[in-house]
């Protein structure tokens, strides 16, 4: 195979959910298409590289010409509430679902001892302040419901202990639409806990 | 959404087998590595869009400085053997078997009344001038199994009558370790039609 295709190949193959075969027909499809979508895509990429950064505020990927992003310029959205995620993805997931609307704080990752995630490589330091500038009543914890999820959110409780914030969590239970035949035990149990009056 | 982020990702869901999630994943992925990734993708599309073409000869996509493609300056590969494929991915599946050793010739598409494919769109030019000169004695028909397939083939075979090269076709039948319950009934009138003495 040709060395150019071959590196281009692999570059696009270290992608997450891109395996070698898809990379393949992704490059083939791209060299052989003759409606410029390679042009787009390479001026896509790089119009990203050199204009989005991380919003100094909250760490959502922003244009750098912006300042802060979208959601911490947005003065509607400073209701006291602030959600605590993973990823940007996640603030994604949240904005389609049209559930909360307030402001958001991505922690870049989970506490993890076994992928030697430690607290500075989670995005903290802007939080305190954040909590007093916004005047932040409510931190609610949209964290993956794991281990890794539970030890974050139980971590960053215990830095703010000298707040009078209220912290909350989501629900833990069956999905809407789950068949109880297909939930596994934990679940289950998190859901007998939780349950409710009708 | 930051524009310029779904700019991104509506071109890498343009992509063969990347769905709407999946470039989310891929475009969140490239602006949060730190290792210099995207920097990888973009050179490796830039170097490629640039410096790779289709060879002259046979239609494999190679190095512009090369002139034609690595298998039509091997010459230890003119054995008198062209086999007919249609695209550069089924170059990649023959050699990684390992069962031909001649030169191919890639058509770029199959006929297709209803996808509009006429012979000017197919790779076809070149054919009559490499039997000659390259002293081909057989030409191995790859195509896809398909009624497009065999109308390709039939057609290319009607516009070389005046040669006397041998033309051949892949086998039809059971895949190996093929079950029988799996099989569609057109494989199995093949398999039938074609059986073979033990």
């Amino acid at each position: 195979m040709n060395p150019k295709i071959e590196k281009l190949i692999k570059q696009f193959a270290k992608l997450p959910r891109v395996g070698n075969r898809a990379a393949r027909r992704i490059v083939l499809g791209l060299l052989q298409d003759k409606t410029g979508r390679i042009d787009k895509l390479i001026d896509a990429l790089t119009d990203a590289r050199e204009n989005v950064c991380p919003c100094p505020n909250c760490g959502i990927l922003t244009d750098r010409t912006n300042g802060m992003c979208e959601y911490c310029r947005d003065a509607t959205r400073a209701n006291g509430m602030l959600c605590i995620v993973r990823d940007l993805s996640d603030v994604w997931t949240l904005e389609k679902s049209g559930v909360f609307s307030g402001r958001y704080h991505i922690l870049g990752g989970m506490l993890s001892g076994v992928a030697g995630v430690t607290p500075e490589d989670l995005n903290l330091k802007s939080l305190q302040k954040r909590i007093a500038d916004e005047k932040i009543q409510e931190i609610i914890f949209a964290l993956p419901n794991t281990v890794e999820g539970k030890t974050t959110q139980q971590y960053i409780i215990s830095t703010l202990t000298n707040t009078n914030v209220q912290f909350t969590e989501l629900a833990s239970g069956v999905p809407l639409g789950g068949d109880l035949d297909y939930i596994d035990d934990g679940t289950l149990s998190l859901a007998f806990g939780g349950r409710r009056a009708i």
